[in-house]
């Protein structure tokens, strides 16, 4: 259905855009501009979701934020590693 | 009931995540390590999953993800402004 596609792929995009961002921040090894606080909220929200989609046991939920979750994860291990 | 209140919960913090972030950029006026693509890509996400909440008349899809949709345009609106 082209409802359930719109969804979806925003859904995707939404995950999708956090790329860009970990890749600028390898690259350039600098995450000054970025707020500690926002991917520490951010990656216990997504653990929420997570266990939130394990328990309705939903694959959608559970692969969109574990994918979210593995790549603010990286962008939270850079901010921590480059000041 | 538990299940739909971790959900809920994962879901405002996702949202409210952001806060910090339009917060930092604001104060420090420095958007250099924030990824442009990010938010562009970011805000077209948005757009679409306002489209399916409003499309399946589903409330909280659309009062989330509006609410995404202001602090991330803000953030965009820094980065355009603080190079």
């Amino acid at each position: 259905m082209l409802v359930e596609l719109i969804g979806y792929l925003g859904s995707v995009l939404v995950v999708i855009s956090l790329i860009p961002q970990a890749y600028r921040s390898w690259k350039s090894k600098s995450t000054k501009d970025l707020s500690l606080l926002r991917y520490i909220i951010y990656l216990f929200g997504l653990f929420l979701l997570i266990a939130y989609g394990f328990l309705i046991s939903n694959g959608p939920i559970l692969v969109l934020n574990l994918s979210a979750l593995v790549i603010a994860g990286f962008i939270l291990f850079l901010k921590l590693n480059y000041k």
